[in-house]
């Protein structure tokens, strides 16, 4: 573990290992499991750099951040067959997803140089308004505090020891206390010591970051009940993330969990594109559906299809049936995922449609499965709404838009919600987007969920229970809100103020002056 | 009560009577209590409204705002009146309060035609990336769904049924039912029936506003637990803030409670203030301490004298001393204030050290009551920091800066937080100004905590237990992101999104394009 300054091995821990889902083989070394001296000793350094860190200054956070991304780069191809042993994911997905990080990091850099984030708004005051005089109000955002951040299996770079919910966090402000995943501990390390060489290149308080190894239910709840930390950033499972809020909403004093947690991501075919493009969907469907074994919090686990589905749903059976076999990332989720499989199919009045290939070299292997049913069956069966967390997707015969409205009113809230629409359905996806606005975070249009961009204008997130928290994100660079809190100053004196909010605006952020939005020159 | 557009009074329901707080007598007419009947269908209104009223045009939503403040205005002295007999408050406060919460429909309004609350942002396309084309993403706020308001007792008008909470949710879009506060149900009963005539001026659907009586524990539980309500706004006590948001939390779906519940206000009075103007800060004080009997969110309820206090002290006991009686807002708040103050009296290391006035002839007499302690004392016993709900206040006589810093690590959460600093004072308030920040949602200099702007720079909110929702504010104009969610739209065209998000920008919003802020050209 790293806490602080310091790797630590409490003597006598139980160690975990990664498995290589591929061969099945225990990979070296075991990773020590802490418990509540570690979290005790990590909030303590994270509570202690907190002033500290959170007053660098624009820049200097920025190009920490971006030393963050350099030193991710310097690991090279050791970094990148670490996650693929551990993972199963092939090469160019962990090139993408390495990309990705850094490229996130850098992103937040220059969210923090921008300004925004500071929310600064100045109300002057006006001393001859009656009957009493106006103060002086100005408003900035400071950090909440020390952030947990809890690592996801699916993502050993992106959502994970510097993925998007540090990366956020420490734009913000605020100092990071990670606990990784232990489906990629060696991952996680390397990562880890890359964040840590950068705390240590800029001087920063050792606290600002510590990565911590251990279970769910006994470190991980010992560290969201710290009073030290003060936000949970989270990716998993609905059971992982709800146990997790109970605990935050449990302590004396409560604290937000941000906690992304499960999506079918409905696709609504509409009449006109599956006439026009049936086959094509099908196949891009299936694309989307397989990308990295279905192991994506945006996999199409859903379609409805309104009209003729025929072409659609053979041109998909076919993609699936050739679908290759695919590691999953642990033996745990391949045979949860077998099960929720097991269980869709057992369900009345489903059909399975297509099994793709099983592959007996890969000792946790995946295999994709396709099933149909009909409008009516959905609507009087609730547990066909549940997340199967792989390459396995449910189509839905809807007979037509009166009872595809009537569907969408009985489902989940979700990260994304997708309608495909030829320009003859375009009178019917006006009326569909008030219903899928409400219902998703994300609403696409001609395209296919998996696939987040990281930019300023996504939202990935949604109404319970996508997300515990439905008005934030955790992928782009709004996600930096989470950890933030507006402050007012009253009257205070111009040589006590923050840069950002003093006269004449020398710090150059966007501000909201008496309602009126300047843009700080830049 | 008004749900929609039905007067409902139930056969054989429970009445409730206002009782004019000066004289004692019972005021008609008798207020029906409702139940789960009368929030089922004020809920199932405002469920059926939400569609139709959140795509109100941004003007046409504004002046529906300014209709309700001009219907306010058009009750005249029917309304001051009736506040009056049911509150016991001076008619001058009535007037200041009518004009805050005119004032505060008619802000909302200006930032309903301004935009800026959309949080537009707007990522361009760009087919040519590689690997992958990047896609056209764009995003927007929409509001969360219809909004409960549970109304105040200590404002009548502002934080009550047209208050700040209903003008942001109703300027987010939002329909609101309102619990009203049984301490005032006339004047709720007015100010309901100007919010239902601006709904049909506009020809709004009947559901965006309806009106109930009731208990908290029976109506308004039920009314939080409502599945169609998606978020609670609050001002009160602590009991019943958390009891709120316990309930949200264990509904199937939880949603947001923002309560503002309880706070002390800690003023820190530095040595050089204390040196240069003692006396003139404690009779400022005490102006501060008994506004509205100190039935105030933001009464200064605990001072901290940093430095020779003694003639500070003399001026406060003698202005607590020449205090005259004044009614209290209920006779149940007179009894929770007299057994606060009566507990307080009797901590150990505490005296009493100036009383006001009684007045035999007001029958909910609130007496304003003065303590003064030591820093040890306050610090040993964590009793001290509970709220005492009226114009009493506890001095603590603090040794050094250092004595300082240990008492307010130990405190919690606060609206606001009061500096007095002389010139010679700003050292030590340079090391101040960090630890007030992350204690409270507001911080003074050089003036007193009651008195709360309503603007676009001011923060009336703080962290736990000031509130269940530190992130966010009740007052003023950010107070309008409590009831709103960021929905991200990929590709979608051109012709089907709403006005802010299209090309040009023809609603003429801030807008941050490709991360770059824009102004709208407002």
């Amino acid at each position: 573990m790293l806490i602080g300054d310091a790797d630590v091995r409490p003597p006598g821990a139980d160690e975990a290992h990664a498995v290589d889902p591929v061969s099945g083989e225990r990979l070296e070394p075991g990773y020590p499991q802490g418990g509540a001296a570690e979290v005790e000793r990590a909030a303590e350094l994270a509570h202690a750099a907190f002033d500290t860190y959170r007053a660098t200054a624009p820049e200097a956070r920025a190009r920490f951040l971006e030393s963050i991304a350099a030193n991710i780069d310097a690991l090279g191809a050791a970094l990148v067959e670490r996650v693929m042993a551990e993972t199963g994911l092939p090469e160019q997905r962990v090139l993408g997803e390495r990309a990705r990080t850094t490229g996130q990091l850098r992103l937040f850099a220059a969210v923090v140089r921008a300004g925004g984030w500071l929310g600064v708004r100045v109300d002057p005051a006006d001393p001859g308004r009656t009957p009493l005089p106006r103060p002086d109000l100005r408003q900035r955002k400071i950090p909440l505090g020390p952030v947990a951040v809890f690592a996801a299996s699916n993502f050993p770079l992106a959502f994970s020891v510097a993925g998007g919910d540090t990366a956020s966090a420490l734009a913000a402000g605020a100092p990071v206390v990670v606990k990784a995943h232990n489906a990629h501990p060696g991952t996680s390390e390397l990562v880890g010591r890359a964040v840590r060489a950068a705390v240590r290149e800029h001087g920063l308080p050792e606290g600002t970051f510590s990565l911590l190894f251990g279970p769910g239910p006994g470190l991980g709840t010992a560290l969201v009940q710290d009073p030290r930390i003060a936000a949970v950033g989270f990716t998993g499972s609905r059971s992982g993330g709800l146990a997790l809020a109970a605990a935050a909403a449990a302590r004396p004093v409560p604290i937000p969990v941000y906690a992304e947690m499960s999506s079918v991501n409905p696709v609504v075919l509409l009449p006109g594109a599956l006439a026009e493009r049936g086959p094509a969907l099908g196949a891009a469907y299936v694309a989307s559906l397989t990308t990295g074994a279905g192991q994506l919090c945006t996999s199409p686990g859903l379609v409805f299809a309104v009209g003729d589905a025929d072409g659609f749903l053979a041109a998909a059976a076919d993609a699936v049936a050739a679908a290759p076999a695919a590691p999953m990332l642990t033996d745990g989720i391949r045979r949860a995922y077998d099960e929720g499989a097991a269980r869709l199919a057992g369900r009345p009045g489903v059909t399975e449609l297509a099994t793709g290939a099983r592959d007996a070299a890969i000792a946790s292997c995946g295999q994709a499965r396709l099933y149909v049913t009909d409008g009516a069956t959905f609507r009087s069966d609730e547990s066909l709404q549940a997340e199967v967390f792989g390459a396995t997707s449910l189509v839905v015969r809807v007979r037509d838009l009166a009872e595809l409205h009537a569907i969408l009113g009985t489902l989940e809230g979700q990260l994304t919600a997708t309608v495909h629409a030829a320009e003859s359905d375009h009178p019917a996806a006006r009326q569909l987007l008030p219903r899928l606005e409400v219902l998703a975070g994300r609403v696409l249009f001609g395209g296919w969920p998996t696939g987040v961009e990281v930019g300023h204008a996504v939202v990935h997130g949604g109404p319970f229970p996508a997300t515990s928290a439905p008005a934030t994100t955790s992928v782009g660079t709004l996600a930096i809100e989470r950890f933030l809190r507006p402050v007012s100053y009253q009257d205070v004196p111009e040589a006590l103020l923050p840069a950002e909010l003093r006269d004449g605006n020398p710090a150059g952020v966007p501000r909201l002056v008496d309602g009126v939005q300047e843009t700080g020159g830049r």
